[in-house]
């Protein structure tokens, strides 16, 4: 059973979901990623996950069998409780709801040894128009309130399957971050008229020292507030706030400047482990003229340390501008 | 030259700090804790340091040299500017201020080889005797707002040297997550007229579950919106809203307790890596009602993955009431 409990003092929420660890002395050991001997996610291991949720594959009628292109399943270890509402506990002092929701896996290839930056630009598409679906698909569960679409690459950025993957996690509420975000765009909106990812995009494309690519459709700046070293942000250059209503040219576009960007990063710091999550705004909501849609890319370089967890700010020793310029100058 | 910009959406903000770096592929490589052979913090290579802002030692004619019990020294890489004030810049649409401040690293023992688990209590509350000093000294600067003590124990906590030490990383800003906690309590307490945190004690005193360790004036528990496994916060009983104020008696208690609880850490997890802070009230503020210092402590487990960094939420696998079972359990 999963518990999503609340601190007292801070908005601050804890999915407790005990269901993923074995013994405490495991969790102490580093990340091992699974290797490809006993890959379940691989081609031909159908029947060793999950039944999946969705695939797109050729032959419709092979669900759960070969020939998939991308393929969903629910997380083997779920951090939330698929069944059930969110029915609030708690002792009096404390508050805590049922850690209620859903928990995917989007396996973004057949074949193990690559990654997304290696996919054909089409094969990155299809996993971009799974996102897309999948958005659509869980926003008609009534008990979620947002669906957060998110990727860990290699040991360091948190995956524990080497095989080329993402995840989508949705939960009774709005994540505080995605709430933050909200509610300081409209902050912005409210004052100036304007959504504030707008301006940003104006102002970043007029400066220029912050962009690392752009199409007709799609921007990657070096954010100026970067956290951290290598930071990325890919926004559509006209606002939209929900990203479930990209259209397949839209996609496809954003696939292409994404694979760029990814195979940069790669060029540039040698294949880092990083992670990125998308911020589009919550399900079931109708357009918002303050928020803009955009995906957070960073790669997973030192170690966050005491201060930055203490402290809730950053410490990055590389500025975005400089960045940028190293990204921009790399070979695609 | 190190800047602290602001997100211009969120309240977040990024030490911007390029001394700290060489090359950028350098960030790549993981951290690696320097040895013994060529470690500057040892007694007899107080040479090899920037000159000491203060130190316990026997004969206190012998400023930077042999003899000490506990070092305080200028960090060498610094990520705020010491000189000058804290001027605002910015291109209009975007805010950032100079990096004024002071990062100093407390070394917290003469000897290479062990670690604060393992000193004596008087050692231990030598080091808490210096954190308390130090804030003393750093009230009197009137640029800064905060200092945050925090320690690195380990690599994977961000440790980049082996010697035993501890950080004071002074801000002209509070940072978010103190003002956030005092904004929670301070909202706690004109409802309820009672320190949260006092509150939070007498119902975990009476609950019993989560405590760790108790003595006359010291509570350790694992609180209930735990983060991390194994994650500790360490309490004054008595309502206390700066450690400043805290006398021998109680350091030397504290001492007592804390070493107990970080060597039943070690015990249950095989001398993880963690890190720990103190949330102590600004600096050159009064005695506050609603706030009440404390001491985070965490084990660096599993890596923070994709979902925590874009959600703000996180995901804990081990029940409180389980880790502070184990933790009550273990040998001290």
């Amino acid at each position: 059973m999963s518990e999503i409990r609340k601190d007292p003092i801070v908005d601050r929420w804890v999915i407790v979901a005990t269901e993923r660890a074995a013994k405490p002395v495991e969790l102490v050991q580093q990340a091992r990623t699974q290797a490809l001997q006993t890959c379940p996610f691989c081609e031909g291991h159908e029947d060793e996950t999950t039944p999946e949720i969705l695939a797109y594959r050729q032959t419709p009628a092979a669900t759960n069998g070969r020939g998939w292109h991308v393929r969903v399943i629910p997380n083997k270890y779920p951090a939330v409780t698929a069944q059930g509402n969110s029915a609030t506990a708690g002792s009096g002092f404390y508050h805590q709801v049922r850690g209620v929701g859903s928990h995917e896996v989007v396996i973004e290839c057949p074949q193990h040894d690559t990654n997304l930056a290696e996919l054909s630009t089409k094969q990155v598409g299809d996993v971009l128009t799974v996102y897309r679906d999948r958005l659509r698909g869980l926003a008609s569960d009534e008990r979620l309130a947002y669906a957060l679409v998110f990727k860990n690459y290699g040991a360091l950025a948190g995956a524990s399957m080497e095989h080329c993957h993402s995840q989508i996690l949705a939960t009774p509420n709005v994540p505080l971050l995605v709430a933050e975000e909200l509610a300081g765009s409209v902050q912005h909106h409210s004052r100036s008229g304007v959504c504030p990812y707008c301006a940003l995009l104006a102002e970043e494309l007029e400066v220029g020292s912050r962009v690392v690519l752009e199409t007709t459709r799609f921007v990657v700046i070096c954010p100026f507030a970067s956290r951290f070293p290598f930071e990325m942000w890919v926004l559509p250059r006209t606002h939209a706030s929900h990203f479930e209503e990209q259209d397949e040219t839209e996609l496809t576009e954003l696939a292409a400047i994404l694979k760029s960007a990814l195979r940069r990063l790669g060029a540039v710091l040698n294949d880092p482990a990083y992670n990125y999550y998308l911020h589009t705004a919550p399900l079931r909501t109708t357009t918002m003229p303050h928020f803009h849609w955009h995906l957070e890319v960073f790669p997973r370089l030192a170690q966050l340390a005491g201060f930055e967890h203490g402290s809730g700010m950053f410490i990055n020793p590389i500025r975005p501008e400089h960045a940028a310029e190293l990204l921009r100058a790399a070979l695609d």
